[in-house]
């Protein structure tokens, strides 16, 4: 598996590297952004520690570190919805990275069976913050799926 | 300015809910994930406090929170390259948002002067994990910019 060195102590360095050293935060993640290879939709958000960082490089296939659970999962090991990675971009600071993703199985990402986890547009009415679905088709029943 | 009501004790309630309630983390911030509303194309990734996502749908333009200066900051304060919002998505559980932007000045987010912080691709050669750019294109000058 792809080892990562450290990264350089002075951080205007990062912009222009041609080795990849992410910044792993305090609890060694970086932020994966995982968009839709075919029209760029955004898909999902997710943390990646070192080990399912090398492991997406590696296998060729969505790896993540699952903060609640502590644990790493390969994404779509119970739902088939695994996540190919057809492209690893990083951004200028190594902090994160972007992932250009083809699904199998049922074409979604989120968990509630929509294709992706962005479906609700925020709105502001009368002062307060309240969420409006834009996607209400399932791909999948979350209940069939994941048997609960 | 919005405020945000607490997220609720069960998470499970956060994927079908009508009111936006942020999860902010332990340092109080939320992700934000930044795209292009023209094509989708991801321009960069940020943090923001309850102040800054307020601000943000208040005025309708980005602002975020800087980690490192302690701060929050309108984007393109300094370059011109304001963040005009089409849209703010939230995602399953609620602690990332997805602003949809159209691009003020030189149609350009990275401080490198790109038009996106995901300028590098990660390869692989001999078990090291490189970077090579897909974009060296600037629209911008960061010295005449940032003025250093």
């Amino acid at each position: 598996m792809p080892q990562f060195a450290k990264p350089p102590q002075d951080k205007a360095l990062l912009d222009e590297a041609a080795v990849f050293t992410p910044r792993f935060d305090d609890k060694g993640l970086v932020t994966a952004i995982v968009t839709d290879v075919r029209d760029n939709a955004v898909l999902m958000l997710a943390h990646m520690n070192a080990e399912a960082l090398s492991l997406t490089l590696e296998t060729g296939f969505a790896h993540y570190y699952s903060r609640s659970r502590d644990t790493i999962w390969k994404k779509g090991e119970t739902s088939g919805n695994l996540q190919k990675v057809e492209q690893v971009l990083a951004d200028c600071d190594q902090d994160a990275v972007l992932l250009k993703v083809s699904m199998t199985g049922h074409d979604a990402a989120c968990h509630t069976g929509r294709r992706s986890c962005f479906y609700r547009q925020v709105t502001i009415a009368d002062g307060a913050a309240m969420l409006e679905s834009i996607d209400d088709h399932r791909a999948f029943d979350p209940k069939a799926v994941y048997g609960k």
